[in-house]
């Protein structure tokens, strides 16, 4: 019975696909046939007998229920794999396996789990980059006040807000790109990294395998690939997730009570939002993405643990990848997943973006007026310190700022009325924000159609 | 299919049992027919219904596939349960649930499954002492060479080693105890913590429902039992795991070719300890402990980011709970069970002792001798000198300590033949370790039998 | 010069002065002079030897920059202490760190810097506690708007808020004086734990030295005293962190411009808040607990790591205690006092409380009505649809809840005019809240009487 | 006085002078100056006044002393800056800090900073990779026993085992090259990313200021440069540090008294190995790696947590940055010189190499036998089982394989005594181990050339 929520409750389809014990032991048996492919080419084993092991190299010849019976006898789990290969392939079974160690299959194996979970999360980074590209197309001249500290600063635009996230998106992408190459590897090294058990031709064996499956190789190796590569993913996951966990926390924070800006997508007709307060929108998506990211990146400190391996490999790393690796994949597949939702079908409120950006009374504007005040004579200095009790005295008294500007002489000797009216408008102050935010548009449709 | 290995590789059932879906459902079925009887005991509810509540609050009545079902529907998994509960009561239905908020049934719950988890690891702790005290018992007089930074010390005994140990697991028994008043508790406070939903006798209902589960309480909460006390628990979690760790890792380093001191009991007639070399011992049990530690230590960092949650709650700990309590726990438990295994049944090789024990020829023994030499009347400087001098020459003249004191003039004015041979054997140089260990087993026999 | 921030900018001087490299010595010598005491307590040594060591273990005597010199020389840090000790000595000199192993030294010192850094923590935990009481029993009856999601639920109380605070950090008090007994130990057990260098009466000597420097000591130990002790520590100051982290994080979410309800004290004269918004109140202390809390929480993982040393210990521990020994204790100590001066100083704005109370317009107090309904005799599950409707109703048409139930015939037939006054008044709704608060504040008042 | 070991223990003067409060002071003044040349080049301010700020944006004019007054009296540290920079410029000081929010300033500058941080790591990189490569040149040859679990498995190279190693920190040089593109980016975006500060010369500011410092630009930004880019060089030090832990424990097993195969260079004249054992070697410089690793693996938790800042900025991250930024910087620049260090001198001991090689008397090359035997004509399966039970008999009867072999009429009929004396030789079941290793060297000499 389930205990694991990654065994019953999250992460898709796809993804969990990957990691359930029957598509693992898929890949091995794959890698299984691969290597007697590459033995038949080089003329080690008849290729009748690689036709044959790569016929039945399938779990539906080699049973998962099976392979576990002959694990509960000899307690070795890749060698249950192999004899129970070896015995559905008759006579061509035993040139299952020729000359690999457990793990030249195991890791090789791992390889492909992880060329298939990257294609997904590289897939959903893309599109979750468009959707949020679409957001700051959508929303790119959408002026709001802009929040550091949490207090209300100068404006900016949603346009802005989505841009910085997709860019990061992007980087993240970059990342995975360039990972691949040392992660996506296999091996055919032999017990120790030596490949005495290939005989003279194990340079050539690892080459055919994995061409023939579509991975990298290691250059030099012992008995594991080494962990450094592992790692690296585990920190890129959890950089992602730590990326998500910032934009659940914005969304969280624009739909609270008090700002409500923004909402996430809700079905009406469904969902209790709670069960006492029927009314409230929780952003229960966001909260979990927030959460989930917790695990994914507690899952790097395992993973940088299992870099130190003893001589030429101790097995302290194999339990702890039986859990993290599943667990980081799948739950970063279900929180991107739900970003992309979350974004896809964000709702905005035009009328509370703009109601907040109002809120201090043009207060947030001191620094558009500062410098107008510069550009029209008066030193900076002054202007500072000018605007400097100038908002004080708006905040203590409850005023607008244009108001206070108005009522000041030494305003009043450089601004005029209509100076003061554009100034105070927070819409003539957000700079290049939307230029900014169109170049980076072009850029990424010139780069998609490219 | 399953994905993450506590789902069918890891964990004793008794652990597993406690955190799959279908129990923690009768714990919250459990809760909730306290909260009716509390409320049929202040007159709230008739008392027919509480009854009815109790009677059908199980398993057996409510199913867990109704309750999925619901769910779906609704998308609110506590109040699934209530519903499906109050629909399997008939009448009785409509006093399910009154006045609670989800999380007053779902953390009391959870403190149940706590307390059965920790009475597991409590039990399994005290009998991994037991063990440890037997094996120092058991091996109190083994000589055997000390090691610092790898490198050959003064000598020891093995049952010096295993007291350490069992100390060890001994003040962890003690955190554990000390723990339980804060982790047990339970609360009925309603939406945010005033328990307004229970009109003016929430302190009464909270006081009798948690009485009924035997539970503490908390005096005080908002919509959750605050995280700080999930986080002390993990910590002690990762605590035991590193414990275990350092157990596991000494019996890796005693286990080595060259050392071969000790052996993990091993199966001979099933257990294949490597594909290619069947004569091979590997620590496999050891190096799981090890592995798995790693998992339970990084849990605490999810653990401590889930305290610091907003207001009256925000909902970003309720995923990652999901995962690590169970994964935590069962974990624990695997690598707990595993070790007690490991300590029964361990082997130990005297020869192998006592060879390593003379391995450098009295070297470790310098610094007895220079005590001896202090003793019959050398200043400690010149002692110090004298033997930082000789035991170069011995060790790079290959020599045995003995022979070079021997040799020595200087030392000779001191020593006579049968001081240095009295002195240079290991077996006359460990001071109270055979004291400090009877100590113990004294003092743990006494507190075992009050 | 400075590089790290504990060197010139966090911290208060009785704390940093605890970890200076200086006050460490004093430790060291502190220690080997109560050695000396014991020697010749027992006769080991001349009084007028341990007189004469006692006086001279002082800086005063034994200068910092002349241990660097000897260190420099023989690369050895603690045996640079004992010859500087020793040359100061004179004839006594020769009597200085008999038996004992550096380490016996080392960590015995640091306990003694434990002693005095916890004695710290505790008293701040200790006012900081009493500060959250008083806040507590000022706002006892200052109602506010509960939020569970970020979102409006049912009303709370300020005097709830500040006494969850004060009743968490009265937890960690009490796991900081169940610790002290296994962390605040000393050793003397020699170079692997049989204290042969100490020749017979090493458990006395032990405990001669503990009694005169007023530690405990290890029931069993090797060169080491066993790092889970440490480990919990850390552990301790982590769980404490991430409380005050909490309590940063509430007072930086009630600052937000939109929601204004408290304010960190601020020095209105001298404070610049911004350099381009001279109005902005920054929560900047609240914003530093909360960043270097995380620092606190990772130093947990460097703990848990050096738990596992191998054999009679490796030196794998050494190097990162000494960065995370005075890294925890300092910030930690930075953030406690920051928090003590943001509570004591705390301004609140009950105009805003009030207004955030009625934002939803009494959307958040469907509960209550639905309570009233069913006592009034509607059945549960029809006043929860029913309430659900209104609210969504007024949700929508942006009216009051008060005004949509008058509307509503079916309420007036269950509620008067003023039942719907009264149960819309969210004072009305607040429960137990204020008893509990008054229970606790009686309850904490009596035992800091006795 | 000293209180962090980052400030008086660790480090070389090259990387801590980079973090020292004055360089961080020079910095942020060559950003001002660069804004000061920026503006000038599009006439927003006179050349002369650029000109005089550029030369007087230097610890020089501007002093350390002077900026902390100021701060203490104002409680804003970049601001501090400013004032003492303008200070000293006469009338171009109005001219200063023209538009720019203080994160523009301080976020180029660690730019800056982590620029020539980086360019002493890759450096480092360079040399150790180039170090192991000779090494792995030197030992090509040297036939080792491998060992897997801590036990003995067929033989392998010392020159496979460095070879490993400096591939790993190739790998380690490729990340940092391709993360210079994402890190080393500064901005002149304003408070909060839209530049509006800047009026409507934005981003030709922010483009003439990066090119002026030899630096990159974010795309976007709002008043920080997103943290995801920090928190990638995070976790590339604790890679890196993982690596480095790794190769230090290698050292420390290959280094115990019973393996001895290695030593870490030792300076006899001086060095005290151990106060009570004058003749131990330990490897402390190992062990100080391993150690000091833990703190900078912990860091990325810190910079991860870092990443999620709320709306245009929180200052959560400011505090935790002052202290991980140096501490990780410099004490991977300790531990990698020191590895360097290690590396360059490592002293090897080739009859210790060749005692254990043939310590199990042959039974680590079972398989050797195994796959003669198939080769020969045996099937795989028995040849598997023949060994399996010749060798378990070896070693229960303590003999050598050779010898047994030698016994068995299954094996003589298909072995002569010259093939088992050939078969049983380990420095004949090396494989590929050395092509190998010669493949690595030649690509490296290759790629250096270039």
């Amino acid at each position: 019975m389930a205990i694991h929520p990654i065994d019953y409750r999250y992460g898709s389809e796809e993804m969990r696909r990957i990691f359930e014990e029957e598509s693992k032991l898929q890949k091995l048996l794959e890698v299984e046939a691969a290597l007697a492919r590459a033995h038949a080419k080089l003329g080690n084993i008849p290729e009748e007998a690689a036709k044959e092991i790569s016929k039945k190299a399938s779990t539906k010849y080699v049973k998962l229920e099976r392979v576990k019976e002959i694990e509960a006898e000899i307690n070795h789990d890749l060698m249950a794999v192999v004899l129970a290969l070896a015995e559905v392939c008759g006579e061509a079974g035993k040139y299952v396996h020729l000359g690999a160690t457990s793990n030249d299959i195991i890791d090789t194996a791992t390889a492909l789990q992880f060329k298939e979970a990257l294609a997904i999360v590289e897939r959903d980074l893309e599109e979750l980059k468009n959707i949020l590209l679409e957001r700051a197309e959508e929303y790119i001249d959408i002026v709001c006040v802009g929040r550091t500290h949490g207090q209300h600063a100068v404006p900016t635009t949603y346009g802005l807000k989505f841009a910085i996230f997709a860019m990061e998106i992007k980087r993240h992408l970059e990342r995975l790109r360039e990972m691949k190459k040392r992660l996506l590897v296999g091996q055919m090294t032999g017990a120790v990294g030596t490949q005495a058990s290939f005989g003279d031709k194990g340079i050539e064996i690892q080459e055919l395998v994995m061409k023939d499956l579509g991975l990298g190789k290691v250059e030099v190796s012992n008995q594991l690939i080494q962990r450094d590569r592992y790692a690296e993913c585990f920190a890129l996951l959890a950089l992602i997730s730590a990326t998500l966990d910032k934009m659940g926390r914005e969304i969280r924070n624009l739909m609270r009570t008090e700002i409500a800006e923004v909402a996430e997508p809700f079905r009406e007709d469904k969902q209790v939002g709670s069960s006492t307060m029927p009314h409230k929108r929780n952003p229960i998506n966001s909260e979990k993405v927030c959460g989930l990211a917790r695990i994914i990146k507690s899952n790097v400190f395992v993973a940088l643990e299992n870099v130190s391996l003893e001589h030429e490999r101790d097995l302290t790393n194999s339990s702890p990848e039986r859990c993290i690796i599943p667990e980081s994949f799948v739950l970063l597949d279900e929180i991107l997943k739900t970003m992309k939702k979350v974004m896809k079908g964000l709702k905005i409120f035009p009328e509370n973006v703009e109601k907040n950006l109002m809120l201090t009374k043009g207060l947030n504007l001191a620094e558009a007026v500062m410098i107008e005040l510069t550009k029209k004579g008066m030193s900076r200095q002054k202007a500072h310190e000018l605007l400097r009790r100038l908002s004080i005295k708006a905040f203590e008294e409850n005023k607008g700022l244009k108001e206070v500007l108005l009522e000041s002489k030494e305003v009043r000797a450089y601004l005029s009325e209509e100076d003061i009216e554009r100034v105070t408008n927070p819409k003539n102050y957000i700079g290049t924000a939307i230029e900014q935010v169109r170049r980076i548009l072009e850029e990424e449709k010139k780069s998609s159609r490219s």
